[in-house]
């Protein structure tokens, strides 16, 4: 799998699929879109062959542009985190699934600010962190969560529902790899209870968001939305409740996407092939 | 069609059903609701046999505690008038709907801003007026709109994509009775340009949603909405293109429920039956 | 929660209203739907309030018409057996649900012809019982399974891919009792290998249906359908990978329903409120 | 728009960028996809740039295998003759966009063996062609249909709602030309009354597909397709008109991709890029 990105130019897709043809790959499915406002140019390449990593690595540089982004990924999982709070059914979903080799990813631990989700995650028999947030500061908090994730150098930090807003110092250390579930169809209802929200306003949809985390909360890139519909016979709670099934359906597309590299991240928004 | 709304208590169905037992006429379907906050009442019934209309009225009245809202509709066609400024796809579809009666509407006239849509609307034989709104205050506009409108004195108004704003002294006049459809999944993106916000945010979902209009712009009861998926590959323009579809299904079919009269308002929401 | 079908005739609703309105019980909600090719009534009411069951229940049979059914549900847990064979999506998704109190039912015990699913089941602390199929006549089988099922008397069998045909004799022991989730939107791709089916149509969606079981495979009453979009990039194998979110999805969904008393069953068709 | 598939084998990819490049054209989309049960290659090149049509081909032949299907398409607008019966609402819809210009198509006229759809389709100033097909023998009235489209010579028929089954002999002359909007969602409920089918079978989803015709009924290559939930208060001639707004939007769908060169056709599928 190559994933390139850089300033559209004339050619490069001919030079891209040159380097592939004079290694004797073979491209089996190949997408490639130019983001037109900024003349960018993003290009997926699924091909088989066995080939030097360093040396095909080296000879797309030379025949490519500089500032460009070259992902050239392996068949292998990837490490990730999971944090969570007290509402389990994302973290269940996600352990269901990796039980059974469903994930493209290893989970390497699970951090809760509560111990009520302890049990499930102990199950299948993956480290459980619980770090306390009380009596403490945001920042105090997010030091002892920051000791636990360096220890285990995660490639990715996935919220599955995990109530508490992140400083901006803390996103910052992972630009493009913390993922969250927003349990509304963002932009609408952003920030707190968007069940409740959603029952207030009388919206006949409502949906769930996975996102990448920045600065802004709940305004980072969006990677998969869905929805389901409501009527007037449910109040904010039976909304939620409902809507539980398609958050974690939601964030377990993202994964898919994310973890089995489908997925460009360029100013704020995804590209996805 | 019998609907009824009012403060809830006990026996209400009881009464109402002992009315129509009372008049020999058979309930073929019924919904019934209470709304737990206000503890408020709805009930919708579809019965069928010969009865006196003043006399039913009467004596669900006397039946019915004090404060109660009683539509006993007849099946037949309101009068609506449409108005519309350059886009056709909602009016189109309205017009073709209406010329094969699948609409359950007489529409009088259709009122725009522009002369684009004069020649199609004339095409389905209905009246086009052109209320031009140039070099006028908005008071001065609508009064115009008005004087066209309390001509026909019709039932509903129906905005199909009547792109400016009314004054809260125009929506005044017609309390839940006026009707648009939003280029948008509402709350999300209200206000101008909802395609190219949504372009900028990069969302995978767009829609539309038709609601009753009261005096905050896009904030009134929401009748119905719908979605579909975007994707990278879309700019504002075609997201517009593709949502067109969406706004003309979402409007006919918030049409079909209130003039069917499915639709009770209640504080700021629907309750459809 | 009271559910009532019988024929219907005049002043039915009437005289239920009647008997909850002198035992000083409130509806809160109520739906009431005549089917009008066999003119059969189905109501079903939700109310509040303290009452004798029997007394209630003697005075409904007496109201109403001889022939009538009524179920005057307690809000109690379902007992229910899940079978299965190799994929564990639906029954994760259902363990899941039951250990966090989720479902309106005791999961009794799993029963398997494989023993995959085993280490999950008892991860959950539920009996698993593996009745292999190897060397034994269909019939011999399921003396088998029946001997356990007996032994715990479950108000429903729940089907989570059970990928054995049950015999008509099986079946006819539990009358709308057995839910089945078939990987197809059916009645489309009935039989086996639906995912492949499908890929070979090249068909643009696929489902998955709940069904109660009967007699004739893959026809029973429908309890509740979901789609979701494919392409021409996904072969069979990827299809039904996908598909198994839409499965347990589904499955989870007719649970519902069926568990929270929303179901009536007449005429191999399931009317639900 | 250049459109390319051929057997696989290494390079293609590179050879026809290549000829892209040397042209001094600039890819700006490239949807590429290998059929791995056949091992044939596709693809979709979008491109700027001035060129000279027939060199761009020939370099295009030399540097591809032998049997390559090359499409250079122009944007200019195909020329179709619409078919249509008593159902007015997907001619309807297929007039009004064309009417504003938002189909790529010029309707050269529509043919019908009815009269009901006359005055709606020369209101937009298209010819009209009523064949009636009272006593005639199928093939005498195909005959009479056939030289009025020979005389316009298209380059797609649309059946909108042509309910009359065309004989192997018509459709053989127009190989994936022909478009037909079944109104289900095939394979369920092939053949005649799909509403009536659904409804006796009690399914929660209808749908609607858009396929080429071929020689077997309602078995050709798939376009698009759609669906919308039903309940248990709809009977079928209500599924029926809920399920006209899916059949439109659908067969518009199949139009704006086929019209614009989206689509492919290899052994009974489509592949859309």
């Amino acid at each position: 799998m190559l994933l390139i990105d850089c300033p559209d130019e004339k050619g490069l897709l001919h030079k891209i699929s040159g380097v592939l043809y004079k290694n004797d790959l073979n491209v089996i499915s190949n997408g490639e879109f130019v983001e037109k406002n900024f003349s960018h140019f993003f290009m997926r390449t699924e091909f088989s062959g066995a080939f030097d990593r360093d040396q095909l690595l080296d000879e797309l540089y030379t025949a490519l542009p500089k500032g460009v982004n070259i992902r050239l990924m392996e068949r292998k999982k990837k490490d990730i985190i999971i944090m969570a709070t007290k509402e389990h059914h994302c973290l269940s979903d996600i352990l269901i699934r990796h039980a059974f080799a469903e994930l493209n990813a290893n989970i390497l631990c699970v951090i809760s600010n509560y111990t009520f989700l302890q049990d499930m995650t102990e199950r299948f028999r993956i480290p459980f962190y619980h770090v306390d947030a009380e009596n403490k500061t945001r920042e105090e908090h997010e030091e002892e969560v920051l000791a636990i994730i360096k220890r285990y150098n995660p490639e990715f930090l996935i919220l599955a529902k995990y109530m508490r807003i992140l400083t901006p110092n803390f996103v910052a250390q992972f630009p493009n790899k913390i993922i969250n579930i927003h349990h509304s169809f963002l932009p609408a209802f952003v920030g707190a209870n968007p069940y409740n929200q959603a029952y207030q306003r009388g919206v006949k949809i409502i949906g769930a968001t996975a996102h990448f985390v920045n600065d802004n909360l709940d305004e980072g890139p969006i990677i998969a939305q869905n929805v389901i519909t409501v009527d007037h016979t449910q109040n904010a709670k039976e909304m939620a409740q409902e809507g539980r099934d398609v958050e974690k359906i939601v964030l377990a597309k993202s994964l898919r996407l994310v973890l089995n590299d489908h997925v460009f991240v360029f100013k704020n928004k995804t590209f996805i092939f």
